[in-house]
């Protein structure tokens, strides 16, 4: 294991290492979650999905929207919107030198809003819970990308 | 501030850093703008988000599709399918060691591009302003991908 | 060209900077995949987007969904949904110092397979064949967590 990088000897990087990949395995999920929903509600969008269900016109009838996939879809694009911005500001304020306790904080307060979010989402929680959830993974990524623009800013 | 590390020394990783996270903090914003429209034009798409309105008989006229809405999720949309690439380009771009004033060239010209093109988008300006805008974005991320082809394939 | 980072001197980095790069542009494609088909099936969301057909009164038609813009539109989503996991999961397993021929196996068989399911999606194949495409890379990003994980792990 001599070839690992020095990056991954940094603890903090290694820590937004270790965060980055079970949130991104968390967001994965919900591609599951929404395959499980479209079969079990044989609720699909491609013609080419309903063939098993006999021939096109017996089956055309699960070409439909169903609400528990639309919610399933909805919940992964918003990991989408949010985690994205947290991967890449996380790799820069990963990279800025932030004191491994803050830095753990922020990501698991992270971690923890969007595995709360998912769940909020598909029982569904009564509101605010969801949205607030939103905001604390919302506002964690902005401290960092403070931190990232206050460490070095070339424009 | 001695544990920044050596990536944050590199001027051009620097620039990288500092447009990357103005990049994502604008596309956060569509977030905001997205849920600023759900709440003033009362468009929304979770039962659950309803309840501050009244009972679910009442409010469930405010389960629906509003025009603002549906363009600022477009404009979202858009800017995952845009910002993602260049994020993932521009970091690889970064690492292989351009001239800074050529790095500097591409990240704001395409920065610029994308935060002419949320305007575009929300205004609406008259085609083809968005249009040119998105394409300028695309051509300078096609820029840098050919650039780190270049510099060392591996395949 | 000495200002090349020591990153990029990395076989393993050099090769997930190769197939990252290739499966980006593959994800850009179907932004043109999708305006193609909106320009020829005159197929578009926005008003402003129609006003080369004519006033609005006679263009407002060409408001409207069409199945093989949504079709692309889907399988852009897709890319997005499965494309974002592997670049972030792949840097880390790139920085995680793996044997140079296990990553161009795992960087290897996760773009043939994006490739593929994107021709099963536009084409359409009948399925399994893009259900197949998608369960492959979901399993080699999967891999590459594991090894991420268990590499180095700091909760």
């Amino acid at each position: 294991m001599s070839k690992i990088t020095q990056l991954m000897k940094n603890e903090v990087f290694l820590a937004y290492s270790t965060y980055t990949a079970i949130v991104l395995l968390k967001m994965m999920l919900m591609s599951l979650i929404t395959s499980f929903f479209r079969l079990t509600r044989k609720a699909f969008s491609n013609p080419e999905d309903i063939t098993t269900f006999g021939n096109y016109e017996t089956a055309k009838k699960y070409l439909r929207t169903d609400p528990e996939v639309e919610r399933a879809r909805r919940g992964h694009l918003n990991d989408l919107e949010n985690i994205v911005p947290f991967i890449g500001i996380g790799l820069l304020y990963a990279l800025s030198g932030p004191d491994l306790s803050t830095a753990l904080l922020h990501f698991r307060i992270f971690v923890g809003a969007r595995l709360f979010h998912t769940i909020a989402y598909l029982t569904p929680l009564p509101q605010p819970s969801r949205g607030l959830s939103w905001l604390l993974g919302f506002v964690v990524t902005i401290s960092m990308a403070y931190r990232v623009l206050t460490t070095g800013l070339y424009l």
